[in-house]
């Protein structure tokens, strides 16, 4: 895995190599050390940049890499429809697959997986942030909100679940279908925000 | 975590003892040495029972919590109407999330999580025979088959992804709420199965 630049200082490399190490093994199989050996970060650093020991590190590098997907995600909702969004989420996910030959997961996933509670609740954390920024995608165009936030809530699952079936599966596939179902939900959940106006039928094709 | 029946063998104790932990901890952080203590078997007998060692023991307890779940996907399929299973289904994975205080995930998605090829695989033929169950009883209730194999992906994924937040949470509430949205759409991709009739409108209420 890339080291991060040296001039990011320590503490940032060994969240780095944190990170990277979580997606690739899960929380419980990351230790100091690991870290340390990764990141090549000097073991005296370790209580110095982080007093509260390992379970600071990696409920910080849970609150990182939730940063970094919440603006991407930010990225992607930037399009003037919600589906087209959910396309470019997918594509960027599934590069990441590609990228990691498959053998690298969602961070944020880890850790809602971990028993380590502060990463937990990061994860929690960043769960609620994506729904709500999905979820006001879904209203700015249009849906009711009390529809927004449950589809909104089948978005997450559904992208974090296909990841998990494409690893297995070493393609992209499952993301694509579970994209593709997904858009087309949105578009009707749309539909019926947009139905107190009079409905005109569907024209005959 | 309790004790398998002592007249299962240490064979089948060590493998349900690997399922717990695993679901407990991800794979990369089980050792043989966690599962003996875990099940009592006796360190003697760890080659006799899985002469490819740790790997096989991961791989065989994948292949039988899949087994299970399977068999478990089966009996609440058997209602006459998808939906229905679906709640079914929730409820059950539910009642697993509760009684695991929060803190045991799905053994399947652990396996697809893991840096083991072996195990890898045996989830992803977990997720197929889930997948191919869940899409059979949709082209059964009418469904186009493409479609139901689309939609089936997206349960599967979405139930996936749903455990994982709802760990998050400490409440079953994303898989009650990815569960309404699921059926709502297998609703309707029963509706177009069924539009080659002809189409009368739908009852103004």
């Amino acid at each position: 895995m890339p080291r991060p630049k040296d001039s990011d200082g320590p503490r940032a490399a060994m969240i780095a190599s944190a990170i990277s190490l979580i997606r690739r093994r899960g929380v419980a199989a990351v230790s100091f050390a690991d870290v340390l050996a990764a990141s090549g970060a000097p073991r005296g650093s370790v209580y110095h940049h982080f007093p509260r020991g390992r379970t600071q590190l990696i409920t910080e590098a849970t609150e990182v890499a939730s940063a970094r997907i919440t603006a991407g995600l930010g990225r992607a909702l930037d399009t003037p429809e919600t589906s087209a969004a959910l396309r470019a989420l997918a594509h960027t996910l599934a590069r990441g697959l590609d990228r990691g030959d498959y053998t690298v997961g969602c961070p944020i996933a880890a850790a809602a997986l971990s028993n380590e509670p502060d990463a937990v609740a990061a994860a929690g954390s960043a769960f609620d942030t994506w729904r709500e920024l999905i979820a006001g995608k879904l209203i700015a165009d249009g849906a009711y909100p009390e529809r927004a936030a449950s589809v909104a809530v089948l978005i997450v699952s559904a992208l974090e679940g296909a990841l998990i079936v494409a690893r297995t599966e070493r393609s992209p596939a499952a993301l694509d279908t579970v994209v593709a179902e997904l858009g087309a939900l949105c578009r009707s959940a749309l539909d019926a925000g947009r139905s107190d106006v009079p409905i005109t039928p569907p024209a005959a094709s």
